[in-house]
């Protein structure tokens, strides 16, 4: 299965030096959620040829304008575009009141349904159930009501071994072996065993998103372990204090999430505007953590089986 | 003096084709009127190297997102700039709620004063006095409350002629003089004829903005006689059904407003996605009427003295 990220949109607060408010594309094989969606992600979709239409999910991750001012012209496009599939929309409260808003000051009525879902609990949720994976929430420190998102593909068949499987077998013996349980006879023996006949799973890969936060290591449950962690990363170290007023993180905090989580790989982001070289935010961060990566629009980072 | 406009985006409905919705700005020497702010508008300012803080004053003709999504992103960009100088915004009804309503959602107080007009009034109306021009603004056609604007020079001072005039003449005769007026002696007889030391002003220039509409020639006398005339021409020709339906203009229907007005240039905009070549409505237009001309992102049209 694809299970990858594209980089709308990298910048903090304003648009600056040629890079967007915050933006990211998650794909999974078919299905597309975006994360975040400030001014001009629309923009951003179409010039990377990304078709609106596929995007089914869309994660608000805070109210603070840079993550969300591009909803509302993302919506009418899909409307303009006469979308008829449900658009399911995930964010803190307030949201649905600011979009229903402006659909009626100009009497729209969209061509689609438009469900909001508020995200108002405590510690980990689960806000999604797919086919082959499930969308959980959880807090973040950042002064006004703000969820991380971790995605996560769901448990994986046992891989059968082709190449030692018996010609005779049935179609239900293989769906047993697939789902890890032994093969039995009438008499309760053994009949195929599944380890004998079948390789373990493939790992079940996973990306966190981590926007806007303080360095918060009350987080590390939720995020332990994953394949690629996006952390905000604001500002550089000599800019901590301003960082914590702020509830943002420097590239080395964020490292220090990412080493203490003990994750994949990290992808930063969020980058203050005072930053038009980003070299010193990734230097930072490799100096805690080697596996740190910068989010650059446009590209696309694969979370490999 | 400088009076320009500037085109920051010319598409209509949804960005496409590199092009953005609808923005235009203009100056008036050091004064910056922004007339509506598609999404985008602020990166288009910063592209062509506008400083926003130079904005005094923002015109939005209705309130269809292509002509104000981008307002609540610049509004906040140019309080994370710390602005204090106030921003007074022009717009039919509902414009503030929904400004105030994001503002609100993310607990923001702004640097700088907010001050919003409503417009709901039939006819023209001066809606701003400034030193050396006014602004009216008139009702457009175009299904919900929407409104075209007018920004006209003041009367100029007549013009001095230098080469002719007395050593000995006092400043406040010559302010006389620039005002139209005779100079008098004691006994009431003129002294310096208003017609032998001056010329006559130069012609207060005007441009008028009007967009969104379907083509109406009650505006006609609103915008008689104006030098540079930006009237939207969503359509073509072929389209004039679906224009009247969705209340816009063809190219053909701009050219001849812009003839019957007698004005000086026409400035085409507000292009439907569907072109993305433009030459057929500059045709279509120069056909009606030779002094049209496409408005293009990041070209500024002087109004010459």
């Amino acid at each position: 299965m694809i299970f990858q990220v594209k980089i709308l949109g990298n910048n903090s607060a304003v648009p600056a030096h040629d890079r967007n408010q915050t933006s990211q594309l998650v794909q999974l094989d078919s299905q597309f959620i975006l994360i975040d969606c400030g001014e001009a992600t629309q923009i951003q979709l179409s010039r990377f040829d990304i078709r609106i239409g596929r995007i089914k999910t869309i994660l608000i991750s805070h109210l603070h304008g840079d993550h969300y001012f591009g909803l509302i012209g993302l919506i009418s496009t899909m409307h303009l575009f006469q979308r008829t599939a449900p658009l399911q929309i995930f964010s803190p409260p307030g949201l649905e009141e600011i979009i229903r808003l402006q659909l009626n000051v100009s009497s729209t009525e969209l061509s689609f349904p438009l469900r909001f879902s508020q995200l108002f609990h405590e510690g980990m949720n689960q806000i999604l159930d797919e086919n082959d994976f499930t969308i959980s929430a959880f807090p973040l420190r950042h002064g006004i009501s703000c969820y991380g998102f971790l995605i996560k593909e769901k448990p994986k068949p046992w891989r059968i071994r082709k190449d030692c499987l018996p010609d005779d077998i049935l179609i239900q013996e293989i769906v047993k072996l697939k789902n890890g349980r032994d093969v039995l006879d009438d008499d309760g023996n053994v009949k195929y065993a599944c380890s004998e006949f079948t390789l373990s799973p493939k790992p079940s890969r996973s990306f966190a998103y981590c926007s806007d936060t303080a360095f918060d290591t009350s987080i590390l449950s939720y995020i332990q372990g994953v394949d690629l962690l996006y952390h905000e990363a604001t500002f550089t170290s000599d800019m901590q204090d301003r960082a914590e007023s702020t509830f943002h993180s420097t590239a080395a905090q964020a490292a220090t999430i990412a080493s203490m989580a003990g994750v994949g790989k990290l992808l930063l982001g969020h980058y203050s505007t005072r930053y038009k070289e980003l070299g010193p935010l990734l230097e930072e961060a490799r100096g805690v953590f080697a596996e740190s990566y910068l989010s650059i629009e446009g590209e696309t980072i694969a979370i490999k089986e």
